[in-house]
């Protein structure tokens, strides 16, 4: 496995790590992690339940959780997280010109991966089959919660 | 003056005291409202200074301050901000399908309008004096920070 691979790997087990943690806390299972040159500047999950918030998705609440950082810092970004961020979170990611995202799964949402793209922002997605499962599990127990959380009835 | 325009008039009224407010905090002066049928569901301000955030920009502020509403309750929304929304601003009202944006001011910056405009959202742009003051003051006062609240150096 390549050193890159490894990287990846540490980024995309702590977004999962985010996301566990937030099933367990009885939220929605995304996590999010942001990593430069191998060091991690924040980390989240999702805060609907929690926190009641309407906008603290978990690439949201990993920007929040980094602070404010300089724009050269985020061009040093990878951002791991563990479903296909929304176009709100499409939008973050947009705004702070972060060059490189990694998807866990896009199977149970698929979000603004084509809008990424056409900045020429690098997307990666794994394919993950635990991201999968625990979003599965999720919306089986919690439809409701889920829908509103994408703005869907 | 038709109902309609009074009805913009307190909308705008409102996201520009919060500008105000923000200015007054020593923070950036850019404020939005979110009103239904002629009801505040919720209004905010820039937080970068006063929270040390990186994304409680005014729109997100009003967001998350209205707290956890159902998809269909956003249908009904418009959203008074006093300066064009940035990209993550922008994918936030395409996630909630918000009808309708009333924008303060576009000159000082321009944020995505035409992404918003091909998601058949209705965007008004008032081009309102004050709201333009408030920004150029503080982009004369505070260049770095105006800088990285647009992720710009």
């Amino acid at each position: 496995m390549s050193s890159a691979n490894e990287i990846d790997r540490a980024g995309m087990m702590q977004a999962l790590a985010q996301a566990r943690k937030s099933y367990d806390e009885g939220g929605i299972p995304i996590g999010c992690s942001l990593m430069a040159n191998g060091t991690v500047l924040g980390c989240g999950h999702n805060q609907r339940i929690q926190k009641s918030s309407a906008t603290l998705h978990a690439e949201i609440s990993a920007l929040e959780n980094a602070g404010r950082l300089r724009a050269q810092r985020y061009r040093e970004v990878t951002l791991y997280t563990t479903l296909s961020p929304c176009l709100m979170c499409t939008g973050a990611i947009l705004l702070y010109k972060i060059p490189r995202v990694v998807i866990g799964e896009n199977i149970t949402f698929l979000g603004g991966e084509e809008l990424l793209k056409s900045h020429q922002i690098e997307v990666v997605v794994i394919d993950d089959p635990e991201c999968k499962d625990l979003m599965a599990r999720f919306i089986r127990e919690k439809p409701e919660e889920w829908n509103e959380d994408i703005g869907e009835e």
